[in-house]
């Protein structure tokens, strides 16, 4: 071990619910203690249960538990924890925690606090983008200064286009508009919601693609200017910008679209020195591709690329993150057959009185659900993630439905039949892909169709 | 489809238990309906749930059940099934079986009879391997006829020796022998034992290794003299010839001897045109390896070769016998990373009332329990087999220890934390395996160690 090399023993996980659990499962694996940081609402959970150690951090509501900074890093240090894994969501892209985690000593599982900053700001984000030679959407260059120029830089873009939150994130807070005249109508509105939603009333304009794919790149980077690529998922099929099915290799892609944005990825995360695991998504429409984001964390779809190449994504960013650099061992070096993803979310909260989860041949389960579970309201509703590979996608999509067949949850509602019309479907089955194709399939008409 | 393939369309499952289960799901992704044959006592197994059909053949007694063949062959005519899965053990292996079922006009799938024939009739596989180049272990060319030539043959070879029914199977009525003066005792025993067991008190004579490994070769051929090599597996983790741990590739052997074992299971398999899935096992002891028979069916440890090769055995098994030739489709090609197999066996019957099979990252789960099972007293006592993967052996180890420690069998007694002992244990990090390993660590006397 190099002097620069860092060995973690005992790891605080600042997230709850399945992607814990997850990391817990790594960290056992790789002989780390874990430490699950869980607000009251949590204390019955599967994490709490499987942890080393459990601390309460707080009440439910997330912005007293899960995103109280100070009381997860006093944890991680009482804990006397080398680490901190922010997980998917919560403060796992939060630049601030990022640096306060470092300060207090301990190592962030994730890029810099530098890279998250840069890559969070949505405007520097398409400017590095554009200056790594990625074609971006056209749009603002900085958050739209009133009505008149939102109007002149829609005329210039075309419509329709898309009004965003330039603070915002996770597909909330974006509205459609396909006239100046509801252009006009809507400013005020979303410059109200995005104060609301995300503390800051600035909007950007960007031109609005109405069928595109949702195409991302899996990647990690050595923090040292080195970078490997993991293939690409398609996550086009979305509820509401909410994914609900991921694959991996995309399926029916040309080559060159490939290969571009496996280049452009690759362009992307050196010439950031960009250090852990991180996304890049692009839309891609027409024969065209654009850059969308770059996702500068693990993301809950990183299962599919996990499979295929044959490699644990959270040990590979902990090993990074801890400054290994790349070496032949521990790097996937080519992927093999077909991963799909189904994320089996709660329609609502309720106590599971049954659970039968599937297994079997080309089955993998990431959930963190148990008999007698109490599904709380007040977070999240995904429950479990039903992975399956095989040597093709064909297949790969009959062992998915064998397995949504098995999974049994009893007491609570949730979207496995819906799950199981998606995957059957004629348009799923020839990965005939787009954003557009849950509202299509699920015929609903509005807000669910063309996911506005 | 030529017109030598065949569609299967319903497929009647011989068999029980989780290779029952097994089975099922490779018909559900294949789209085959599954019948599965059942005795009284399993009328609320997992099997009879999962499979499109199911149908008694009789009671308990497998004598009048799972091995009463013209009950199932009717089964399978009733239900116009194409094809029967004899799965493994019952009547896997038995030529007269396979050659009923194919009089009925369906397809077995397995070898055709006369290579079930030639194989399990010992002798004349011993003499199949060795012209066809294998070194097979010193020992009787026929049965040996009274005390006399058994103490000479035994004297040619040298001490000690191993006495085996000529009919027997799976490491039953096997005793080893130190001196004349033992085998005088034991010959009139042991030709007793195997009458009573298997109607046949013919004895065998070979040559007795005190510390080989088994390592075994799993195969397809395709019926027309192709072969294709699955790798090797270890199956040296054994108490009384019973597997308890397997793992493929099979660890710390010389870059010599698994290409002599793969080149010599190879020339066996296309010397004998063998069909579908196939297994020879050798002992390896000193540098030198033998022949000891092959295994012309499915085996329970056939999940780690699917695994490290990215394929589905049972759907092989399925197209081979249905007619259709290797093809890069279907083939795997090359193995990535490591994976092992725990057996998980019940200590004796009762109800499973609580049950929490592992899951997540590296972990695939063939079971066939549920809560609310009763496992029965009369049949084998598998419940579960846990296989774990990842790129190297070591980590597969952390993630089957993992595994191990995440399950929880309620009701019932198993052999879970024996496994871990036997997982965790120095001598099989290290991969110094070989058939007295079970007993060393276990420290048994007598009856256990040295598996006699």
């Amino acid at each position: 071990m190099s002097r620069d090399q860092k060995k973690i023993r005992t790891l605080l996980i600042a997230n709850r619910g399945e992607i814990a659990v997850r990391i817990i499962r790594t960290c056992r694996d790789m002989g780390i203690r874990s430490v699950v940081a869980y607000s009251q609402a949590d204390a019955d959970s599967l994490a709490v249960a499987m942890a080393d150690h459990a601390v309460c951090i707080g009440p439910a509501d997330t912005q007293s538990s899960y995103l109280m900074q100070d009381n997860i890093i006093m944890a991680a240090c009482v804990f006397r924890c080398d680490a901190i894994h922010p997980g998917v969501g919560f403060l796992s892209e939060n630049a601030g925690f990022a640096r306060a985690a470092e300060e207090a000593g301990l190592i962030f599982i994730g890029p810099c606090p530098r890279t998250i900053s840069l890559l969070g700001d949505k405007l520097q984000a398409r400017m590095t983008a554009r200056n790594a030679g990625l074609k971006i959407l056209p749009g603002s260059d900085a958050p739209v200064a009133g009505e008149a120029e939102a109007c002149k830089l829609a005329e210039e873009i075309g419509y329709p286009v898309m009004i965003k939150a330039a603070n915002g994130g996770g597909g909330r807070g974006i509205r459609i508009v396909r006239s100046s005249d509801e252009l006009k109508k809507i400013l005020p509105v979303a410059a109200r919601e995005a104060r609301g939603a995300f503390g800051d009333a600035a909007l950007l304009i960007e031109k609005y693609l109405d069928h595109p794919r949702h195409v991302e790149a899996q990647l990690l980077g050595d923090g040292q200017g080195g970078a490997i690529f993991l293939g690409l998922r398609d996550c086009s099929l979305q509820k509401q910008h909410q994914k609900l099915l991921e694959e991996s290799p995309a399926p029916a892609l040309p080559e060159a679209i490939h290969d571009g944005m496996r280049d452009a990825s690759l362009h992307l995360f050196r010439s950031l020195s960009y250090r852990g695991a991180g996304t890049v998504e692009f839309l891609y429409q027409d024969g065209a591709f654009y850059f969308l984001e770059v996702n500068a964390r693990l993301q809950v779809e990183h299962t599919v690329s996990e499979i295929i190449y044959g490699t644990d994504l959270v040990r590979q960013q902990i090993l990074l993150a801890s400054g290994f650099p790349f070496s032949p061992e521990i790097m996937p070096s080519s992927s093999r057959g077909h991963a799909l993803e189904c994320r089996i979310c709660a329609r609502g909260p309720g106590k599971i009185h049954m659970l039968r989860l599937p297994s079997g041949p080309g089955v993998r389960v990431d959930a963190h659900i148990h008999e007698g579970y109490n599904v709380p309201a007040c977070y999240d509703s995904l429950l479990a993630k039903i992975i399956t590979y095989a040597p093709d996608r064909e297949t790969c999509i009959s062992i998915m439905l064998r397995a949504l067949a098995e999974l049994e949850v009893g007491g609570i509602e949730t979207n496995r039949d819906e799950q199981m019309m998606l995957v059957s479907s004629t348009e799923f089955r020839a990965a005939r892909l787009d954003t557009t194709l849950y509202g299509k399939l699920t015929a609903e008409t509005g807000k669910g169709k063309n996911h506005e």
